[in-house]
C-alpha cells in the first residue's frame, strides 16, 4: 500500500462492500444460480412498455439524459400531487442515501438507526465520518417510539427508518409513521425510506405533506417497477431541502433509457397490480414452503419474506450456506436476533420449486 | 428557505448546475434543437453491436448490475494490459471525478488546475471544501510546465489537466505528458482526463505504468463510444489508489444495461476507426464553414472543434446566442480569451449544413 495522502476520514475508512453480488457468489462457485431470489429484485421485470421504450431509447445514448430530470419529476409530481419542485431523482436510492448524508453528516454528527436496519444507509454516515447509534427492532419491527426517544437523547441529525423494512419484511400502519413524523425532534430530518412501499397494505404510506422540513422520503424503480439494474429512484421532500441536492448532485448522474424507461413505466397503470399479485402469490408459496420444513415464515409487506430458521444467527448461516451450495442465491439479516431468519425474495413458480427442492437438505445439512 | 442543519461546508455551497442541458434550453425556447451539436456527445452513436447488445438487455433490467463489473474490467485490462485491479468503473467520469475529490480533498486542500479547464472536476473540488489555484492556458493549451510549478509553489495536492483538452480541443504529444508525469512533486497526484482520447493523433496518450502511484488516468464510454447518456467510464491507476475507491464508491452504481453496452463496445473493433473517421471529416467540414466566414477553427484533436469569433468573449456570446435562437446548440469556453471561442461538435452532414446556414446570419446579427 502506497502512502497517500488521503483525508484523515477516507484513510480511516476500510475498502468495505455493503453486499457481495450474487455474479461474485457465481465466480467463486464456479457456475450460475440456479434461482435468483437474494437480493430483493423483481423477477417479474419490468413493464413491458418500459422494456421497449428502453429497447427503443438504446440507439440514443449517445445523448447525455437531461440533468434536470424535467419530464420524468412532472409525471412523479402528478402521480403524487406535489410539484416538481419537492422531487430529486438520483441515480438510484444508495446514491441519494450518499447525498442525503453528504449534506447533513460530518465528524461529530449523529444518526440515530435500528440495529440491522439497511446496511448502506450506514455506510454513507460512516463514509462522512457521522456517530451512528441504533435502537434494537422489537419482535421484528422497526421501533418508531424507541427511535425518536434515541434521537432526541442522542441529540441525532437524521434518523432513518424503513417502512416496510428491510430486511424482516415488516410494517407499520400509515397512522403510527405518521405519528413518528409529527414527533420528529427539532433539528432531526427523517430519513423515511419506502423502496417497498408498493408492496405494502393500503394505507401504510401516510399521504405526502411537502410543507413538513422534518421528512424526506425516498422511492425507487428499483422494486415494485423490475428496474434495479437501471439505477434511479428519487425523493420527495420540502422545496429548498430538495433544491439543496443541486449542491453536490452528480447533474448529469441518471442513465438516459434510465430515465425513460421510468416515465414509460409510470404510463403503464396495469403494471404494479400485475407485480404486486404475482408477488402476494409468491409470498405465500414461500409461506407454504417454509411451513413444510416446520419453519416458520414472518408476515410480509414487501417482494421478499423472512424465514425463522428457529435456532440461532449460526444455524440459519449454515441453512443459507447450504441453499447457496445448491445454486439458490438468497441472503439474510446480519444482526441478532433478526439473524436467526432467512430472507428470500418473490420468485418465478420455477424459481421458488428450486428452493422448496433445495430447503430440506440445507436444513438436513445444517443440523448434522 | 428553511432552516436546515446542513454541514458548514454544504451550507457554503451555491445550488450550482455546472452545464445547463440542451433539453432545457429547448423548453426554454419552445422548439427543439435542429442541431445537436453543443455538448460534445457523439452523434454517430454507440457501436451496432453494443445498440443490440444494450436492447436484448433491456427485459433483464430487474438484476442489479455487478458491484464488481468484473467483465468490463477484465475486458479493459486486456485492453490497456494492466490488471482488473488497476481499474475502477463508475457511472461516469464526472462521478469518479467526485470520487478521486472526496478521497483527498477536504477544508484547505489545494488543487491546481488550467484557468477555464472542465468545470465540473472544479464543482467537485469546491464541493469538498477545497481551495483552487490556476495557471492561465498558453496559446489556448494547458500549460504543464506552468501546472507543475504552480503545484509545487501551493503545496496542490491533486493537479488536473485533460489530454486533448476540453474546451479547446487541443493536445499535447504524449512524451511531453510523459514529462509531466514523471515532475508530479511529492504529495502530488495528477488527475489526468483523457475522455478525448481516441480522438487524438496516434502517441499522444503515454503508455500505461501502473506502478507509478503518482497518476491517475481517466477514460470514459461517454464520447468516441458514443454512451455519454450509460453513464459508464473508468480510471486506470496504482492498484492500492484503485482499491480505495471501495471505501466511498456507490458499490451497485452503474447501471446493469452500460455494462452491457460497454463491453459489448470493446468487443466491436471496427466501431472506433468508424467514428474516428466520421468524426475526423467533420472536424474538417467545420472548419470549412468557419472559413466561409473568414473565421480561423483551432486544430483539434477531440470530437469538437473550437472557432475563434476574432473578437472578445462578448462578441462571441452573441454569435452563441444568435446560433441558439436558431435551433443550433452548441456551448463556449467560460473564462477569457478562451471565451472569444466558441465550440462545434462534430455532427452529420445535416447538422452541419444546419450549422453552416446559421453562422452567416449569427455573425451578422452580433455585429450590429
Amino acid at each position: 500500500m502506497t502512502d497517500y495522502p488521503f483525508t484523515p476520514l477516507v484513510a480511516s475508512l476500510p475498502s468495505t462492500v455493503p453486499f457481495v453480488g450474487p455474479e461474485a457468489q457465481e465466480r467463486q462457485r464456479g457456475a450460475p444460480f440456479v434461482a435468483r431470489i437474494g437480493a430483493n429484485e423483481n423477477v417479474f421485470g419490468p413493464s413491458k412498455k418500459a422494456i421497449a421504450a428502453m429497447q427503443a431509447a438504446a440507439g440514443e445514448t449517445w445523448m447525455y439524459g437531461d440533468p434536470e430530470n424535467h419530464d420524468l419529476k412532472a409525471a412523479l409530481a402528478a402521480k403524487h400531487d406535489v410539484a416538481p419542485e419537492n422531487i430529486v431523482v438520483g441515480e438510484g436510492i444508495d446514491c441519494l442515501f450518499g447525498y442525503i448524508n453528504r449534506m447533513f453528516v460530518e465528524d461529530g454528527v449523529t444518526v440515530a438507526t435500528s440495529l440491522g436496519a439497511y446496511p448502506t444507509f450506514n455506510f454513507h454516515v460512516a463514509g462522512f465520518g457521522g456517530r451512528l447509534v441504533t435502537t434494537p427492532y422489537v419482535n421484528d419491527c422497526e421501533d418508531p417510539g424507541a427511535l425518536l426517544d434515541l434521537a432526541r437523547k442522542e441529540n441525532a441529525r437524521l434518523i432513518y427508518i424503513a417502512n416496510p423494512d428491510n430486511p424482516m419484511a415488516t410494517w407499520w400502519d400509515g397512522a403510527t409513521i405518521q405519528q413518528m413524523i409529527d414527533d420528529v425532534p427539532d433539528g432531526a430530518l427523517l430519513c423515511l425510506d419506502e423502496a417497498y412501499g408498493e408492496f405494502a397494505p393500503d394505507g401504510s404510506l401516510p399521504p405526502f405533506d411537502v410543507s413538513n422540513p422534518k421528512v424526506i422520503r425516498f422511492r425507487t424503480f428499483s422494486k415494485a417497477y423490475g428496474m434495479a439494474g437501471a439505477r434511479i429512484g428519487y425523493a420527495v421532500g420540502e422545496a429548498s431541502l430538495i433544491k439543496a441536492f443541486d449542491k453536490i448532485r452528480n447533474h448529469f448522474g441518471v442513465n438516459r433509457i434510465a430515465q425513460i424507461g421510468a416515465l414509460a413505466s409510470l404510463n403503464d397503470p396495469d403494471h404494479i397490480p400485475d407485480v404486486t399479485g404475482r408477488v402476494a402469490a409468491a409470498r405465500e408459496r414461500i409461506t407454504e414452503i417454509a411451513a413444510a420444513s416446520d419453519l416458520a415464515a414472518l408476515p410480509s409487506a414487501t417482494n421478499f419474506v423472512a424465514i425463522d430458521c428457529g435456532k440461532d444467527g449460526d444455524f440459519a448461516r449454515k441453512v443459507l450456506a447450504g441453499l447457496i451450495s445448491q445454486g439458490i442465491f438468497v441472503r439474510m439479516p446480519g444482526v441478532a436476533p433478526q439473524d436467526r431468519c432467512i430472507r428470500v425474495s418473490a420468485g418465478r413458480p420455477a424459481d421458488l420449486d428450486a428452493f422448496a427442492a433445495a430447503l430440506p437438505k440445507a436444513l438436513n445439512k445444517a443440523m448434522e
